[in-house]
């Protein structure tokens, strides 16, 4: 039967097929972790283990890659189970995968897998000391930004795992210690008689936590309001942003964000696109959203100002690279995205 | 100063505004806990306190509504403090309200405060008793589907706050005890050096689940994709949905579950619009999805399964009610609207 799978690149903006359906293979997962061509890529402290690629041609800029392990590079650590945390990202994709990728005894199905695998601070100090040519990017913000978009996807998911085992290690139904399972997807919590036991809980699966980030347009079509943060460097005036709550819709989040921290009233709301953001484990869901009051009244305890912007202000600094007054998040950033997006809805530029 | 606030209803389809800067203000929330004004709505197990209303005409079925009870309903139950958990949930909107809702000494600010609260079953038992026209809504789906939508809203909100209560008493850091604050919104770890009290972190904060849920189109635009799970009633068919992964988009989690699910590979996909689930905590994310496959390989261990359907027979089913063949869900879930918005989208019907 012809049940060999064909991906199209095309449809897919991840580097990774994230194959769940192997999460409980655990047959399948240790001889992908003992494989030669199996990849792993290290963290230490919720850092990404990178090295500096040349620029395509000898005048650009070097470019900050992951450093792609293999099983040898590792294999020492992978033991000390207590002091490191695997997690099974995916393979990749391919334009055809033997057999629809089911393992027969000593065949190969051809699947690249993909592993992270998170050390303590000794092993990361052992291991930079000798891979000279490799460092642990830090801080992670804006600095993960820096990664080609594919690898900042494979990061976005190891590091936002990663960040769920370090921060839930106990069972928050009953306080007890819990065991991680389905290649680093589930944690089960081992008192017998816990009640997370019984039936499908949250509890069990790491967090997304969705966060509407706003474009808030002038009634007038022709200005903007950014806002910025104490935290923010000076100068710097983004989309504002906030955690959508339990019970609350996207548009009734935007609505609700954007009058709590500016005063400034909203009527249509209209979603643009999102963006994973791995800090720790964020979905920035990114929309367009049009005010019906233009007075600002700044809640001090969330921002430290908002401002309308013309648009031929912000084209100057997103265009014409004009960064004198102020300047936004870069390129990589769905705030940037979302004003281009904005910028590029007018006609006549 | 002209600060009074207006509410413009139109664009807001809660029934509360949830003055989240008021969670803080413990002077306030007490005082408001104790005024004659402020609407309780009670759980017990997570399902709310009921009752039946008339049609507004006789001839009309009696509707559902949430039993809005006042402070002296409740006051006996919450001195008891380790037997009920106490939410806020914001005050009614309206059009004005005095001194922007700063309450001065001795001066009502006008505001009307909802607060959910969580009693026991000895508790419930005892109230059932002396109110025989109330009950506690349950199995709370698709019970919950049939409160008018405003109070639908109160409830999701209320039900996703409190079952994270349930089953989030213990820091998941540490293992140890927690406790409330900010109304009910935030749990701090009881132990002076849990590295939860070092910054900001998510363990502090309810969940919200983001899953999708899309209506799958056929390349032809003539036939949609729906599927079953075994514990469906016989004969309903819906959208296919499921969770976002953490480092994925909205865009993505769409084209994986759909792959996994039912084999259909899609392209192009479109949000619509979006939907509390508060089962436990979910935003039930809507989007149209564009096939590029057709071919359906159910996986037996995620749905029973799925099938295409003409325009025609999803017509039949939903505009002239003819349910012999298969049925969807009800007007109010989210996957009855995304279907008829497809339907709609075809201009002729
Ligand atoms: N946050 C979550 N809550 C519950 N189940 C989850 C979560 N994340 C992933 N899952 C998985 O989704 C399945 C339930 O999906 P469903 O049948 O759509 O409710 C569970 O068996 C889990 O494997
Ligand atoms: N899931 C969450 N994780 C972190 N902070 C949250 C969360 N939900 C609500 N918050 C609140 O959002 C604030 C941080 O927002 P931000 O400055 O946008 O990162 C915190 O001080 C919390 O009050």
């Amino acid at each position: 039967p012809n049940d060999t799978i064909e991906y199209e690149n095309y449809f897919s903006r991840t580097l990774l097929d994230r194959r769940s359906d192997k999460r409980t293979d655990s047959k399948w997962l240790n001889t992908k972790q003992n494989h030669p061509a199996t990849v792993y890529i290290l963290f230490s402290n919720l850092n990404p283990l990178v090295t500096l690629g040349g620029g395509k041609d000898g005048s650009q800029q070097p470019e900050v890659r992951l450093c792609r392990l293999c099983h040898k590079d590792v294999k020492e650590y992978m033991s000390q189970t207590e002091k490191v945390t695997l997690i099974f990202l995916g393979v990749e994709l391919q334009l055809t995968t033997l057999n629809g990728g089911i393992l027969k005894e000593d065949e190969e199905d051809g699947l690249v897998a993909w592993f992270a695998l998170s050390i303590d601070a000794t092993f990361a100090e052992q291991f930079k000391q000798r891979h000279e040519d490799c460092y642990f990017l830090h801080p992670p913000m804006p600095a993960l930004l820096q990664l080609p978009e594919k690898e900042a996807g494979v990061v976005a998911q190891a590091r936002s795992v990663l960040a769920w085992h370090n921060r839930y290690q106990f069972c928050p139904t009953c306080g007890s210690a819990t065991k991680i399972e389905e290649g680093g997807y589930k944690t089960t919590c081992l008192k017998e008689d816990c009640p997370s036991l019984q039936g499908v809980h949250n509890t069990s699966y790491p967090r997304v936590d969705p966060v509407v980030i706003m474009q808030v347009l002038h009634p007038d079509g022709n200005q903007c309001l950014l806002g910025r943060q104490k935290r923010f460097p000076p100068g710097m005036f983004t989309c504002l942003a906030g955690f959508v709550e339990p019970g609350e819709t996207i548009e009734d989040a935007v609505r609700r964000e954007v009058e709590e921290e500016s005063g400034v009233k909203i009527g249509h709301v209209q979603y643009v696109s999102c963006q994973p953001w791995p800090m720790p484990s964020s979905l920035m869901i990114g929309c367009l959203a049009v005010a019906v009051s233009t007075e600002i009244r700044v809640d001090k305890n969330e921002i430290e100002d908002a401002r309308w912007f013309t648009r031929e202000q912000v084209v100057d600094v997103l265009i014409k690279g004009n960064q004198r007054s102020f300047f936004v998040p870069p390129n990589r950033a769905i705030a940037h995205q979302l004003i281009k997006h904005w910028i590029g809805m007018n006609a006549n530029l």
